[in-house]
């Protein structure tokens, strides 16, 4: 059907709800470029105040789900999980949960993308092993999941390209903060990825999108929504992003600290928050209830079959799994700096964003498309959130090949601790889950 | 200073009000094209949602009066009274006010637009008399106002870029109908063109942009304040654009029926409302009281004095005053087709915008501007809203030089009448007035 997309405009900025068909032909029409950006943006912006309706929300993520490839994964047997998280600095979940999720009999068949923000992502932080493929033909990738029950790759073909050109708007027209809009985005992604069931880990501090456990809880309901809608599986936990996750910033440093959680020598934080999204993604793999896929997941790492998973997806995808079994063998970064704290006290906050920055600047990500990453760079946390210090003890290790970068990542790091006098409250890791 | 777009269309979003240096920027980046039409278009739906205040709705205007050329005046000696009219089918009330303000004493000195709606504008109008200039030199421009009191002319120069642009994106993103946006744009052209008293004709009903006598009192008021910021003299009238102004519509048809008005033979209702606004202008122009201009208006009709300005305006603008003297002159179309009567009974309503369409497929307009007018082109009303008539009666009379645009033109027009078997309630002409 035809449609006026100064008709839709109106219709949205009087607060009408535009119907499937409209939704259909804004998204068409934007993604061919026969609907220019001024109208999309004009159409943005009155979202942003007459909102969206859940059928509304539902249409538009269809919509650009459809816009490009949609994976076909039923060459794998059984039940398909997929992870997404809203991004966080250091958290190198994906590759301590892929092992402990197959070791325990589920399916992981991941797209992954390249990290454009402060620091790597998945697919940069598995390219730092010597030899790790990234990309591997739909053949070989099913054939991979069917034998070893996982496998990571990068993203390729056309993914929802209707999702990145109105990303793209969004990010200069100030209409990125917009939940529906937020969760048909990330839906879109997930839903073309074509796994069955969707674990969505919805970060919330002050470096995330949603600043507030009320906005993220809100965020994660709409999500859960959309995926049961479009005849998924799928749950969300609300996480903690004002800690950063683990020890370790920068690709080779968080593929070592994935190592060592799964031989149960991993940070304490970093271990539980992974085995409960894992135990929330075997729930989807239907493997029983929370209570029995965490005790299953926990066992998983005692017992090293989830480090023996790690080890055969590393081997299936052409890595050298002697890194693997003896990481001291990654090279090391020439510089390792050691911060000093500047005060006595304990350490009140570190901001995750400013990690990131620093770890970025030391080469540990990419400010450009096309730059290249220092996979031995990043940041080592000797204290976080909580710990007690005292002036002039060393707090972080800065690791880098580029010496001049070293004074600005410290300068920048050292903005990121805040200390206090007396103990700080513990906070949550986790705040609440969505079934 | 330097700002961000993104930054600013969030302040407006939040509700914010935007400083003048943020407008100026706004503006300045827009017309030189550094701002893109895609945020640009953001921000006009976060304004349509969030207004503008007054300072703001003030700033905007000055930075679009400020884009291109501002007219210096000066060299005419006196008060120079402008009038802005938000648009009307048959609005041929330059061409009766301006003589009679001439003759009170006032001084016009106008730049009038081409027509590009249905119907054509003033200068096309004053186009349809032989050997007349619409465009001439600032020198002579100034001589003949001095000299004359009165002078037309057709826009030229680079008169508010900004408000050109601004007013196309809007056309296209749903943002037109936004009162501070509206007032803005009037109010920038009306200042850039240098005149020191301005009077503002606002026309409400069903084919204007003000659906509602108050919508236009509230448009009517945050121009007049603009103005009167800017350090003009500024009044408003609010006026009845449900019935189309006098008995004829197309340029020839219309300068005609101007000479009659100001002859003392021209239809009442336009008489009035020229008389009105007259005295209006004169007011802004010191020349008393509304009451006493008024007086003064009428009694230029009556002795004469402005039908000899008319003749004087048009003999110094290089026209031929014979066909002023004698307007039977003027070349007639060579079909004069009658409308007829559908049924017995009261005629309720002249839809003005229909009445447009009809005269411009006749030839009296343009669709594009590249379009020829064909001045004889038009229609003659025979009978308006509150006649009675009878089946079969002849309602109005269609010329055009096209035989194969009369079916066309009469099904349009026919569209926009509509009976009653009951007497209509009796319409105001002018239902406010804001000084």
């Amino acid at each position: 059907m035809e449609f006026r997309m100064f008709d839709l405009i109106m219709k949205k900025r009087k607060g009408d709800a535009l119907s499937k068909e409209e939704i259909d032909y804004i998204i068409e029409g934007y993604t061919k470029g026969t609907i220019p950006d001024y109208q999309m943006s004009a159409l943005l912006m009155a979202i942003y105040f007459r909102g969206l309706s859940e059928r509304e929300t539902l249409d538009l993520t269809m919509a650009m789900a459809k816009s490009g490839d949609m994976m076909d994964l039923s060459a794998i047997e059984g039940i398909k999980v997929d992870k997404h998280s809203t991004g966080g600095v250091g958290d190198k979940t994906t590759l301590v949960i892929a092992p402990i999720v197959a070791a325990c009999g589920g399916r992981i068949a991941k797209m992954s993308g390249r990290g454009l923000g402060h620091t790597g992502g998945t697919v940069d932080k598995l390219s730092s092993i010597p030899g790790f493929q990234v990309e591997i033909e739909a053949k070989e990738f099913f054939d991979i999941v069917n034998k070893t029950g996982l496998c990571v790759i990068g993203q390729s073909g056309n993914i929802t390209p209707a999702d990145k050109k109105i990303y793209a708007l969004r990010d200069v027209t100030a209409t990125i903060d917009i939940i529906p809009l937020i969760a048909s985005s990330i839906m879109s992604k997930k839903l073309a990825s074509g796994s069955d069931g969707i674990l969505l880990d919805v970060k919330t501090g002050s470096g995330a999108f949603m600043k507030s456990v009320d906005e993220s809880r809100e965020l994660a309901r709409q999500m859960v929504n959309i995926g049961k809608n479009a005849g998924r599986k799928v749950c969300a936990l609300i996480t903690n992003m004002d800690i950063p996750l683990g020890n370790a910033i920068g690709n080779s440093l968080e593929v070592i600290e994935a190592i060592k959680t799964l031989k149960c020598e991993g940070p304490k934080d970093l271990e539980e928050i992974c085995v409960e999204l894992s135990a929330y993604m075997l729930y989807l793999s239907q493997k029983g209830d929370i209570e029995k896929c965490r005790k299953m997941a926990i066992e998983s790492i005692k017992n090293g079959s989830a480090f023996e998973k790690l080890c055969q997806m590393v081997e299936a995808q052409g890595g050298d799994v002697d890194y693997i079994k003896n990481p001291e063998k990654f090279e090391k970064a020439s510089i390792a700096y050691e911060v000093k704290a500047d005060k006595d006290g304990y350490i009140s906050k570190i901001d995750s964003e400013k990690c990131g920055i620093s770890s970025c600047v030391l080469g540990a990500g990419r400010e450009k498309k096309e730059d290249e990453i220092d996979y031995s760079a990043g940041i080592i946390l000797l204290k976080k959130t909580g710990d007690k210090v005292i002036k002039g003890e060393t707090i972080a290790k800065l690791y880098t090949n580029n010496e001049n970068a070293v004074s600005k990542a410290e300068g920048i790091f050292k903005d990121g601790i805040t200390y206090s006098s007396g103990e700080p409250m513990k906070q949550k890791l986790i705040y609440d889950s969505i079934l």
